[in-house]
């Protein structure tokens, strides 16, 4: 009778390995679903104004939520306004492999940046649930509180957001701190709530890529390595103010001039080093900026982001030392500030990136490993976690806008992927 | 009786004539004014804050106008508020010989740009009446209004101030029109007065250069050839805007590049030119503006200044064929607007220029030709009457400061010129 009843569950064991290699998704259900959740907050452009604690984001939630629970999910709202939605695990004491994303969007943002990556995860459990499989892990989706307004649920969730970040207004014109009340957290619980290192096994998210690489190569899966660290800085050339009309050519001290060789400069410099970083001037100004004075100050702002802060930092110090040579060549003063909006970088775990791989080769999908240029709920995980992200391609790159667009095709695949990665690290785990 | 009274009156004349070439202002008396003037409106920076149609304004107005009576002036104010010092001419039918400046300045601005030629053109007849020297045409000291605001007084005296001009809101709070009748101008009859060509036989101004040439090389006198024309136009290159973290460097149409390069390459074409002309590029734009975004738009604003606007012309032509070319480098869009600010050149008389030349020769100053950058009233009395104006040094080519200076001897130097060229203008005429 023991040995009996020792192969019937060994041999349901393997039948629900072996079978579950065969799940997928239900891509009709799942677009559909989206098409659904974009109906909610959309504007007279086409555009999603579901932003995080809107009427809009609380609809979504509702929708969100039914979703959970039709998939046999048991949902709750932690405190920092996170949805939780947990399946128990087979086996005792496994810690929860969580996955997810968010489905706030940027004022007149797109339909997938978020949405994608949620209703997927939920795809995902309720595909397993139909199925009748039983993770040997408790199952965790989850679906963070405005991401858009500054990863403010991951930051809640993992314990990095602060006071001061609590009374900040978002877009939504309530307070971080109101806006997580009205959509049922509580923001004097957070700290209480913090999850430690050890809770969870994994954190996965599926998300668009919000750049054009996948889609200009014509890929369907990116292995994402990690999320980019970001530095900025501000390079203020101090010239002469002077008059335009009175101060003939040879005389004057125009900052602008070597502000701009400077941004010429910075391209060359970034685009000189190989590999997948950018390097941006995003802002210029001369000031006074009139018409009529010549540029006393000029101040432009780079940002560079990587996956290895050494290398921002060993391309910085060549711009570095170019701008100190302009400045000194044009006989001007020279300030260089580090901004202190910096992110740090987070990386895939190794493991998890090969396992994505190897579920996309599967599927018979084309893939690449990248950086995501782009800030993601998954950085704050990665503080207690290890983690892991799936890219699918975004149409021309196109995000934060209406134009934005992934094909039903290319959400499915990024939901298979991120179904079978979920079983071999359930099946596997990741010692 | 007829003959002996003949003679007496040539043997009167020659002496007046003779006597004249000796006749020098009172460097002291004039210097002490205008730092009595300079208290007026006197900020916490040491700056004046005199501006045209303020209660300072009012109250230095007051001041000039008493110097001005003492210096045996019939003292009025015309309907656009400037204020007219008359002195009659010993021969019946001539035309009137006028010379002045104003006493406005800039928010937080010098005590020279203006006051030098308007207490100058004061002290000169105040020089003339002590000495008993009668003139021959009659002579008028003109006060204008608002210089700073854009040459208010000057437009409405030569009838190029709208009524659209009149209701623009000034710095001092005041609409044109407002300001006008608080000093004592009336707007409504503006037009009634304006004066016509014939009035006039010249109109001189004495002005600080509000540039270095005089003062880097060492020399006295500056003979205005006449006022710069000025052009404006905004270039735009349209690029693609995008996320400055997710879309690689080689995919990017940053607009800011071939802006920067245009920024660098317009100063290399203006520099090709020879001749006093500037070009400047005193504005630059890049759009959205935001450290984290592509720009997909870069906005500059150019301004060229020259003497003839066949040259100004000339110089855009090169500039704009090479903005076209970076756009079509860059695969970018290229918006060229040509700004409406525009204004036209205004020449100096070439016989008032060779004898402001022999004035300051005769004197034992040094001197140079040179063109007006900035703009002044005499540019609109241009269009009524032949013009001259004399340059004294701006230390460090500073104007419209605190900082701004002129030394004593630079004022009575140049007031010693106005006179010697006002005797000659009236002694024998332009003709």
């Amino acid at each position: 009778m023991k040995i009996s009843s020792a192969c019937l569950l060994i041999g349901l064991l393997i039948s629900n390995l072996l079978w579950a290699q065969d799940l997928k998704v239900n891509s009709d259900l799942l677009n559909k679903n989206l098409q659904e959740l974009a109906k909610i907050g959309k504007n007279e452009n086409g555009g999603s104004d579901r932003i995080g604690f809107s009427d809009f984001d609380l609809e979504g939630r509702a929708f969100t939520m039914k979703l959970m629970k039709e998939a046999g999910m048991e949902v709750s709202i932690d405190a920092a306004g996170n949805i939780i939605g947990s399946v128990y695990g087979t086996v005792p004491g496994l810690s929860k492999i969580a996955f997810g994303s968010h489905i706030d969007e940027v004022p007149n943002g797109g339909d997938y940046d978020g949405p994608v990556g949620s209703l997927s995860a939920i795809e995902v459990v309720r595909t397993m649930q139909e199925a009748g499989y039983s993770s040997r892990h408790p199952l965790e989706v989850i679906i963070f509180a405005n991401e858009e307004g500054g990863v403010i649920g991951s930051r809640g969730k993992v314990g990095t957001l602060s006071q001061a970040a609590l009374q900040v207004v978002s877009s939504s014109g309530l307070t971080m701190a109101e806006g997580i009340k009205k959509i049922g957290g509580n923001p004097d619980k957070i700290e209480e709530q913090v999850s430690k290192e050890g809770e969870y096994a994994a954190y996965l998210e599926l998300h668009i890529e919000q750049g054009a690489n996948l889609f200009q190569e014509g890929l369907e899966i990116g292995v994402v390595e990690g999320i980019v660290a970001i530095e900025w800085w501000d390079f203020t050339f101090k010239g002469i103010t002077n008059h335009a009309g009175t101060t003939p050519m040879n005389m004057r001290k125009d900052a602008l001039l070597p502000a701009a060789q400077l941004v010429l400069d910075i391209n060359e410099i970034v685009n000189s080093f190989d590999g997948a970083h950018v390097g941006t001037v995003g802002k210029i100004q001369a000031f006074p900026g009139a018409g009529n004075v010549i540029p006393g100050e000029a101040k432009i702002t780079l940002e560079i982001r990587d996956l290895s802060s050494e290398k921002i930092w060993a391309i910085y110090a060549e711009i570095e030392k170019r701008a100190k040579e302009l400045a000194q060549q044009a006989g001007m003063g020279l300030d260089i500030d580090h901004i202190e909006v910096a992110s740090e970088s987070a990386l895939s775990d190794p493991k998890i990136q090969k396992m994505i791989e190897k579920s996309a080769s599967d599927l018979g999908l084309s893939y690449k490993y990248m950086p995501s240029g782009a800030g993601h709920d998954a950085q704050e995980m990665a503080r207690i976690t290890p983690i892991g992200m799936i890219f699918v391609p975004s149409k021309d790159g196109i995000s934060h806008s209406p134009d934005e667009y992934t094909s039903p095709e290319d959400v499915a695949n990024g939901a298979n992927v991120l179904l079978r990665t979920i079983l071999e690290i359930d099946k596997s785990g990741l010692e």
